[in-house]
């Protein structure tokens, strides 16, 4: 018998494991990002509900890099978000044709 | 007769201007940011209208720095936000007395 070490966030309602520490410090900082954001937003955006206001959190979060970029002075960078990549674009036109 | 330079985003709609061109600069990077930003979230958040994607762009904007931080691996930072300062306490409470 062996036994293997898993690690997992304690916010995920999807209680996602992983074998490496790191990945699931990540998924747990996000995770809190977004949470912490989706609070952040409801209590200042008049009438913006839960639900969305968590979407946007996860959003935000999925695309750290381009936020930290654009938040420092380069904004053009959210235009190009899905532009550059080929296989980003045919993954929405897949979904956009379903 | 003397003539002042001043200087004005092309994106405000309230035409502020400074005599200072980098304040000016500071606005109009803000000012993208938000635009870029509710174009971002009106694209991937369904049912999200534009006038409250516009509100959370400038929200956002307004506390660059703290979403940078929070962004790079210290959400917390996010919950303390008006928190650490009076001044802000006691014009929120008079806006919400309102």
């Amino acid at each position: 018998m062996a036994v293997t070490t898993l690690y997992m966030s304690d916010r995920d309602p999807e209680k996602r494991t992983f074998t490496d520490k790191k990945e699931a410090d990540a998924l747990d900082k996000k995770l809190e990002f977004a949470e912490n954001l989706r609070v952040f937003l409801e209590t200042r955006i008049v009438g913006l509900d839960e639900e969305k206001a968590e979407e946007i959190g996860l959003l935000i979060a999925d695309y750290k890099d381009e936020m930290i970029t654009a938040l420092k002075g380069k904004p053009e960078v959210l235009t190009n978000i899905g532009k550059e990549s080929d296989n980003v674009k045919s993954i929405d036109a897949v979904k956009n044709a379903s």
